[in-house]
């Protein structure tokens, strides 16, 4: 047992960029979590439960580098093998989905769950997210990312977000690209880090020592101001010509995925950014994230990955989304420091038949009962009464209005 | 990214002991410890989420050397320090109330969340438990310990137990037998560990060896022994009689307990033993634990662990208990492959506005709708649709019943 306190730290305060929930937060989060998930049982989706750590093979296979830097390594003591703390649900899914269910047709399958990740992304926001959501296996039309799309428009609205901005992508033009210009993966890695970073000097120098020809060179550098309303797509269109049937298609794919939105969406607001690759680490087609004026980051991203579930012995289609439900609870509920306010009913302590009676029925009707501890009349802090049960004249129990005495 | 695969294990193979859950027992966990916590907050118990990590002096701050041994270990990229995977959530809730919280009077929290332990306790169950539970902080009478039993009576009955049996007992009983026989911490350590193993003649010579006085030694090797119904309490009352204030004064809360739970709760099929201390980490009074017959192992467990919070500023009385939510739904679901029984409706992939409109109708009133992707007619895999929208004559939609198709 440690006892040892370092100067400058409390032994309990929370390592950085960890956070817990108290109440009434952690209550929100929870009815948040709840009618996230419960929308996508409406939708068909099926929960499943991964575990929080697994072998490391398992846990990073087919997915990209930057995953295991983000990922805790442990030492399984029965085994003596590596294990990881998950940084991320969705590639945990796609192993259900290979591997344990094995199904034919469509699998659709939510969840919500802790990751932990070594350092917090780019450098801010949270190590310790609570991750939600949905992906669907085995279809690879674009239909299947317009429905987990639009079932991320409906977790994000029925959270309480206003006004949804939708960012549009496709990996496979970056990817098509690339391979136009005969790059290989490793060419490949160094030009997506200088496009995350908008560094449009580093695309160019570096197109240039990889000697690349000047046409492909002029649509690579062109992708990085590729974005704005839905006249990006004609404007690519045209600058891409010539590029090869792999980024044809990806513009196409992404038109059509587009259109649909726009048919069953109205309300949505659809940006395109076809240099905008952070984030995707796994991802083979149509990429999206959600934002919303006023707050900054995405408030949901996903798209398409197609056969990452291979290692695991089938590839499949795989398009879904997610999303960090404590950032999403920021986003959209007021920050409150004050107790929830009080609408429990105080019942003294007792062990009557008939009060106890009364108690369970009240708490079965829906009330918060609290019982009134010996020496501690009154409610426990942060949850007040407001009512008591208090003895009527023949045998039973009445409920009677307090005054707001106003504790804590 | 790793891609090698060790001869004998499978790279997508989970961990010894560490499970996950698929669908639908997933969706029924999760019913599980969505009621649990409501049943909770009906009880005005608050809910809190701790973080997963933690500094190790904090997760491991008054709390046993063996739950040291369970924790995994981590170091934090950003300060170099050691963190730990909780191992057990109740100390984080006594921080919290300690430390976060610092209210006056009686504090009621809850919480559900993983827990991770290096080896399974005891050598068999769960590595990653889904821990569930509640603790009642700032009183310090037998009224509080009565209330945490009674709320785990309602979880586990709420969750199907059929024949509740509680086990009480009380660990003042044991250190209050240890101070008058003048044995130190190192001695009592050792005492406890023969005595959860009930190995009476390893007690004895221990007893021997550690020169302890002929009526201590008598009383101690009796500890083992005393367990059974009501009674047990005025056999030990005798039997134990003489070995002063402390011990006489637990067996008296022990008995008030008792009565009070009788009284309050006719159906429990009380339990005392009063050498049982397995488990019993930072425990410092009453101790219960909850059984049924047919299940081996406990479904629950509790007790008081008084000032606990000490080394977070403030010591408080407090008690309280918890549970694994997956152990509970084994102990009382039927275990089952069968994909749920659909009861879903179909709905053709299509943007037509009349149609979408139906679909968030039918969802919003609490039915699943699933899009039939184009290319797979008929459900995704796992929920099966019974019905299916269809065109009406005059541009709407309508309900059909579908023939059963059995697919998967």
């Amino acid at each position: 047992m440690t006892d040892k306190r370092p100067g400058q730290h409390s032994p309990w305060l929370l390592p950085d960029a960890v956070e817990e929930l108290l109440p009434p937060a952690a209550a929100a989060l929870e009815g948040l979590r709840q009618s996230s998930l419960e929308r996508c049982a409406r939708w068909g989706y099926e929960l499943v439960m991964p575990p929080v750590i697994e072998y490391l093979e398992a846990l990073l296979s087919g997915v990209a580098h930057d995953l295991d830097l983000q990922t805790f390594k442990l030492t399984d003591q029965l085994s003596g093998r590596m294990m990881g703390v998950r940084a991320d649900i969705t590639p945990q899914a796609a192993r259900i989905d290979a591997h344990q269910l094995r199904r034919e047709g469509p699998v659709r399958l939510c969840y919500s769950g802790t990751v932990l990740r070594t350092r917090a992304e780019g450098g801010e926001g949270s190590r310790n997210p609570l991750q939600m959501g949905a992906e669907l296996y085995g279809h690879a039309g674009i239909e299947s990312d317009v429905e987990v799309i639009s079932l991320m428009a409906e977790v994000l609205t029925a959270a309480g977000v206003d006004s949804l901005h939708v960012d549009l992508g496709h990996v496979g033009i970056f990817r098509g690209l690339c391979s136009a210009a005969g790059l290989d993966s490793g060419d490949e890695a160094q030009l997506w880090d200088a496009l995350q970073r908008k560094a449009t000097a580093d695309i160019e120098a570096l197109l240039v020592a990889l000697d690349v020809a000047p046409e492909h060179r002029r649509r690579l550098a062109a992708l990085a101001g590729l974005s704005g309303g839905i006249e990006t797509l004609e404007i690519a269109r045209e600058a891409l010509e010539g590029s090869g049937e792999a980024v044809r298609s990806a513009l196409d794919a992404l038109a059509q995925t587009a259109r649909a939105l726009q048919a069953s969406h109205p309300d949505l607001i659809l940006h395109f950014d076809l240099g905008e690759l952070r984030g995707y680490r796994y991802h083979t087609g149509v990429v999206f994230a959600a934002y919303t004026p006023g707050v900054s980051g995405e408030l949901a991203r996903g798209g398409r990955y197609d056969d990452i579930g291979a290692i695991f012995g089938r590839g499949r289609p795989a398009t879904g989304f997610s999303a960090d439900l404590k950032a999403l609870l920021r986003a959209t509920v007021p920050a409150t420091d004050d107790p929830a306010d009080g609408v429990a009913i105080g019942a003294p302590w007792s062990s009557d038949a008939a009060l106890r009676a009364r108690v369970n029925a009240l708490r079965a009707a829906g009330e918060t009962v609290i019982w009134m501890l010996p020496g501690h009349d009154g409610a426990g802090a942060g949850v007040e009464c407001n009512r008591q049960l208090v003895p009527d004249t023949d045998g039973g129990w009445q409920i009677e209005s307090m005054e707001t005495t106003g504790n804590q």
